[in-house]
């Protein structure tokens, strides 16, 4: 059963260092915005290296390039990739080893093994980072009919520039958003970095994902009363700091006391006036909470507002809240699970069947098809930094892994 | 032993509007930096009202203006006084109040007296606020002599403009700024609106200052590690945000626990890299910590500090700050504030002896000079802010006390 094929590891660190010099940034960095000339010079990269592996390659409406190797008989595709633009800077993996590890992965198998029976197709995501524009996910919800009308105006950048206009800008027509999305799919296999320390920490190149986190984005904002910091007596303050400072304590102590793989974190604060000898008018911070499974991240919301409502009653604050992003988790598909651990096992490669804490394209993609995620090894569990490293033996495990699930369901 | 003179309250009324259309902000707010067009503008108002009073009106190297009522005798002047310019916005009485109540009581003792053994003077200060340059009490400095070499190009606003070029702006020579200097004062009385609720809650219109507050403006810097929020798990973390919320909170809670009138303010942070989705780098926030007393004031100053350090060692931080403003108490003239509280009695007028908790330019006058101060109510101890309001009839019994106290002094 075990497939014999070698993953050509020079090829991955060429394919990864070329890819890299699209949006260099600093020493080991990359910075490649979604529609910008670096993002078009990566992927005419991808495009020209899937034709030399006799792929046949088209680049879809909204930007996603696809790279198909025919199947003998006529089933719903299955599909693997990541996405090519990066955070700004980010690293040379988040991403890129995905599509990296796509396309040498059925490249591999082409050579080895010919013609499968199930169609196969190489995808390089247009966008994910949501860095340039407030899009993220953008080819993988145009694939999976998500985008909704309009988005193509309203998503813009903080100068007009509209996500349409930056599309019309490298020859993309905002009218045909539709025609990317796609119902012939069967299974999503992504490969991509772990971002975390999980594996480091197991000492393990590679991980199964079986779950996506579900998380939000509260924006909350406390109001008090702005005073002088040397006229105005405690006892009688309205002090949004001192409310926000308790309640930031507060829902990261609840994410602690929840356990793992509960996850809180306060990553932005805005204060007003933000003047050294003043007691505030108003703060405003952001809760991030994660949880994969769906009751434990109810129960971590519903605490977190809790917390919120009461320390600023208990203080006399007034305190507010928005959802700027609320994704449910996402489940991968526990038969894409079992053949990725039974492969492995065949493999002999150790792993660990966890969860992501972080978002992907899968979870767009789990609307069409059935969806899993091979993880790689970070190193230090860096990433959305130049400093992001993952080895190329790690990610030759990873892509040796992917090769050998997509060989049990294509041939 | 009463002085009979009356202090004209639709003057005051008058002079405080008329005043505040110079840098006039929205409905009830003042706008007027140090070296502006509009502080000119009043400047100039203030040097006719004096010439109109009968004064020697003399604008000095710095822009302060003074208004001698010569005495009979040769001995050192009685000054009284404020500052002209305001916050960006501020309101109509923050200073400019003071102004006002020096040259109307001078101006209602020369009407009812005559002519004073001792020299009287009003002092309109060019700038107090550090609104348009980090040079507060640029003008009381100057007339204590404690302008250092330099500071006139090297205090700049962010475009650049140095403080030495907004003086020749408005044709004042910055190479001539030590003639500001005076030796020859014996006692600064300055009237100022209280800023805080103490005199509203205690139902009262004037108070006695017997202490301005010592200060320390502490920026303090907590560094950890940026981290993705959902892939690195709580337990592996270095989050300086949990660190800097656990301090802040500590700082204000040791202010509350030492008491009244301690005073302890965290009115500004800035997040790296500010993101929702990571784990910050690093948090800056300052910390504004306030005792009258020099002693429990070091011990509010030792206390913050073992907290930072405390806090951040706990949870593997590094932790460091600067001091960017030191300012030690000041106490007021014993006799002066006696002076002062003999004359409230005689007046019948009802008054909390009390120290400030902001800083005045009484502390730099007390340098060459005896000091002290009479506070008015502030409404709803607003001040800072257009909101800032002060009735006419408290105005009224602050400016009594003043000229019956120079009264005392001066005849």
């Amino acid at each position: 059963m075990k497939a014999a094929f070698k993953i050509d590891a020079p090829l991955v660190e060429r394919y990864v260092l070329e890819l890299a010099r699209h949006g260099a940034h600093s020493q080991t960095g990359v910075s490649r915005p979604v529609y910008s000339s670096e993002w078009v010079a990566a992927q005419e990269q991808v495009m020209m290296w899937c034709s030399e592996a006799g792929l046949a390659v088209r680049r879809d409406a909204v930007g996603n390039v696809w790279a198909r190797l025919e199947g003998t008989q006529q089933e719903r595709a299955i599909v693997t990739g990541s996405h090519i633009d990066s955070q700004t800077p980010g690293g040379r993996y988040d991403g890129a080893l995905g599509v990296v590890a796509a396309l040498i992965a059925i490249r591999t198998l082409k050579e080895h093994f010919g013609t499968p029976k199930v169609p196969l197709e190489a995808l390089s995501i247009c966008e994910e980072e949501e860095t340039r524009f407030h899009a993220n996910f953008w080819g993988s919800r145009a694939i999976a009919g998500q985008i909704r009308d309009g988005e193509v105006n309203t998503i813009r950048e903080s100068n007009g520039f509209s996500i349409g206009d930056a599309m019309r800008s490298v020859g993309l027509d905002p009218v045909r958003i539709r025609e990317a999305a796609r119902t012939d799919i069967e299974a999503f296999l992504e490969l991509h970095i772990e971002q975390g320390p999980r594996l480091e920490d197991s000492n393990l190149s590679v991980g199964i994902v079986n779950a996506i986190t579900g998380l939000r984005h509260y924006v909350v904002t406390i109001t008090g009363r702005a005073d002088h910091a040397g006229a105005r007596p405690m006892s009688s303050r309205l002090d949004p700091m001192a409310g926000a400072a308790e309640i930031i304590s507060g829902v990261i102590d609840e994410a602690i006391r929840i356990g793992p793989p509960a996850v809180t974190t306060v990553g932005t604060m805005a204060v007003e006036p933000n003047l050294t000898s003043a007691v505030p008018d108003r703060v405003t911070f952001t809760i991030d909470a994660r949880h994969p499974d769906p009751k434990s991240l109810a129960q971590l919301y519903k605490h977190h507002e809790s917390k919120i409502v009461s320390v600023a009653e208990r203080r006399g604050l007034k305190a507010s809240w928005t959802i700027e992003l609320d994704r449910p988790p996402c489940q991968c598909d526990p038969e894409l699970v079992s053949l990725l651990e039974r492969t492995a096992r065949g493999q002999g490669v150790p792993f660990l069947t966890m969860h992501s804490g972080a978002g992907h394209d899968s979870q767009q993609m789990a609307e069409v098809a059935k969806v899993v995620m091979i993880f790689v090894r970070s190193v230090g569990g860096r990433s959305h930094t130049p400093a992001e490293f993952t080895t190329v033996d790690d990610a030759v495990a990873g892509i040796t892994l992917l090769a050998g699930a997509l060989y049990e369901l294509a041939y």
